[in-house]
């Protein structure tokens, strides 16, 4: 019987910004962050960069379309903090124990995401406000 | 000539809850994580309960007056992610490097944060809504 979650560490923090390209400067220049890569998600409807700080990332996300979550979240809250992603094994048992014990799943099954990883999102009504998701990474740092 | 602040790594991630007992059981039972320690920081009016994650750390806020500034975010926003927190070196100079290139500080000056750190906090008007803190930490994990 699958146990408690216990994620190894956090994957990234998605950010929601209107621009990438106005956006950035802050980070690398001003933060001084190394900027590691840009990519499109296009089940996301979102162009990602990619910050690294420490062991995690910083990922900042620009809508792709005006039908994108990115694009409502923008529309609704303004730019922000979005999502803490949570890197975990075993992603389907853990959003099946997830479920068992009263989370409510915005994802039932894992989807497609930055760099191939496989990824679900909780929803923030039965997680005290906080939009996180689970991220099985495809090994991207070796 | 102070250059890019460049954190070490993201040092915590600031989470306002109503009830620190009502929010725990998610991130001990269900998340796993391992709760390290609670405090009240007493400039901040504000009650926390640390959890490890990886090299970082989740920091669950709940107000602990009706003035605190954790009262007034959860009263407008309602529960959820606070702010990220850099770790730093040299807070001063860094804060300095900030303000003259172009980021509005809410603190000028360094006060005392959990832990016995030395925070401060940048306006998230000057970087894209995110509420970033920069935390100089006393080694806590030693």
């Amino acid at each position: 019987m699958k146990g408690p979650i216990s994620p190894s560490q956090i994957d990234h923090i998605g950010i929601a910004v209107r621009s990438l390209e106005e956006a950035l400067p802050l980070y690398t220049r001003v933060l001084g962050l190394e900027l590691k890569g840009m990519e499109e998600v296009e089940t996301e409807q979102v162009r990602v960069a990619f910050l690294r700080i420490g062991e995690t990332n910083i990922e900042l996300l620009e809508p792709a379309s005006p039908e994108s979550p990115i694009a409502r979240f923008l529309e609704k809250k303004g730019e922000g903090i979005h999502h803490i992603a949570l890197r975990v094994e075993a992603i389907e048992e853990n959003l099946e124990y997830l479920s068992q014990n009263g989370i409510r799943l915005i994802h039932e099954q894992p989807k497609r995401g930055a760099h191939g990883s496989r990824i679900a999102f909780l929803h923030p009504k039965s997680t005290q406000g906080v939009l996180y998701e689970l991220c099985q990474s495809q090994a991207r740092d070796e």
